[in-house]
């Protein structure tokens, strides 16, 4: 491990390239990788992008990374599949390394995988994020694909949240509403030259209006046709004003906060759980155990009160 | 809580209902009730029922609790509705309640109310079977609305589930398709008397054609009218065969392991979330800890590390 994190800090990308591969697979080290890091990050603008398949995500987020780059900014994008293991489908981020970006030096792309996170995906995508933002990159973008509660965790993380539609979801929009509608800063309404634009921005609409009680920030809703090239400068417009309205009202350390929290929980949760798998929960024990259970000869809450204490017990330094 | 065990036992319904409200709040004596309940628990047929609203469940399940009465069963029904809180709309419970069940006393139906469960509305349902089941209930049924990560978390723990489908759902098949058709043993297409419902059920019958290596139950797929009593006894066979096939191929012992060992984990977070919150995370102490995150004075990961160790230190017995 030694010197990686010195590497990354100097602009190394091989050595920033291990150091996401050690803390995406917890490996020795990765929590050494993560605390010095940590130290360097806070700095970047983080920001989300997800929507249903098809959406033309990759498109617009690599317009978007166009736009960053004409303005100076050195922009890395995590690339999130939660559902890529099933669908076989390219990875976002080979979808986005396609374009025009692979030359260019100051963008770092990377796919996260979707095994054996322990802590689960949006816990691994925050160790990344972490990562990329102490290694002095601009912009963060987390890219996922699906309208799930996965993605909903992981893309929820960032400093700003874009939602990106098509018209033609028909009913679809029913069930994507229920939790990616409530976390959106700025929704995009792509391939806007299809039919169906207009209604759904309407739709948008009447849905944001309803939205109870004065909200600080009102989610804007722009038009692009993102392989063309239409409507990019709005949508970079929207995500600015997001992030001046962000740190000029307060939301963004209160948003930064809360973050906090949920990873401080999330930390801690999968620390139990390690030294809980490493104690009782293994192999033949578990079976018998549950065989014990199975035949009541025991009940689960006095069986669980006796593992937690024992694990207590043997953990305690 | 002297008595209340053996009161329940002995088939007193206040009693039963208040030992659920115990177990339900979390109230002092919960884990009492439910070590005592336990040990009598494990007998009763657990099945599971959801569906989109609308679907008809409430009078599905009202005719087919007609079938196991006449057959001599007594049936407790746990309905729950994880968006009530939402929706406003009747809450499950009620709907069977108002036909014609609440007359007879080898029926006894308990709403769950969705606010509040610590450990989650999963848990709390698994506690509540556990109550009804150990206080003598031949057939417990588990009845949700909705077809979310939630409702196939709650039904999945029956013994066997039912699926409730209408003729008409258009392309929201696609989007239930996801989770719930993976757990259910029997699908029912209710309302079958409108257009669609042979569409449906050859929909059904594909998808179920693919699912990879034969599997040792194949789902059955059953046409109603539940408004008219229409195809209740071919839903009652298919439940029979289930439980039989079950019971025959030692799946049910399966099921009932990995269902101890669902509870068991969550027992355990349950319990190590608890001490976690009595401890360090309440109040003023959780504030002055985040500001220090996000002022990167300190890192969650060394964090995280000492609030665990202090924890394990202070909780050991």
């Amino acid at each position: 491990m030694d010197g990686l994190v010195e590497r990354v800090l100097a602009g190394d990308i091989r050595a920033l390239s291990r150091a996401l591969s050690v803390v995406e697979d917890r490996r020795e080290g990765c929590r050494a990788v993560l605390k010095a890091l940590y130290r360097h990050s806070g700095r970047a603008r983080v920001i989300g992008i997800t929507g249903p398949p098809g959406a033309g995500k990759s498109t617009l987020a690599n317009g978007l990374i166009g736009r960053f780059r004409a303005a100076g900014s050195r922009v890395a994008v995590v690339a999130v599949d939660p559902s890529s293991a099933f669908s076989g489908g390219a990875i976002l981020g080979d979808r986005i390394r396609m374009q025009d970006r692979a030359l260019d030096e100051g963008v770092f792309i990377r796919s996260m995988a979707t095994r054996g996170h322990m802590g689960g995906l949006a816990a691994a995508t925050d160790d990344a994020v972490t990562v990329l933002d102490g290694a002095g990159y601009d912009v963060v973008l987390v890219e996922t694909v699906g309208v799930g509660q996965d993605e909903v965790d992981i893309v929820r993380e960032a400093d700003t949240v874009l939602v990106v539609l098509v018209p033609g979801l028909g009913d679809d929009i029913q069930a994507i509403k229920a939790g990616i509608m409530e976390i959106a800063d700025v929704f995009v309404i792509n391939k806007a030259d299809r039919e169906g634009a207009g209604r759904l921005e309407r739709e948008l609409h009447s849905m944001l209006a309803l939205a109870g009680e004065a909200p600080a920030w009102t989610p804007r809703v722009v038009k692009t046709v993102a392989s063309r090239g239409e409507g990019l400068d709005a949508v970079a417009a929207a995500l600015s004003d997001h992030s001046d309205h962000l740190a000029a009202s307060g939301a963004l350390d209160a948003r930064r906060h809360q973050k906090h929290r949920q990873r401080l929980w999330n930390l801690l949760e999968e620390g139990f759980t390690e030294r809980l798998r490493r104690r009782r929960l293994d192999g033949h024990a578990e079976g018998a155990l549950l065989e014990r259970l199975v035949r009541r000869e025991a009940d689960p809450y006095t069986t669980a009160e006796e593992i937690l204490a024992s694990v207590l017990r043997e953990e305690a330094p």
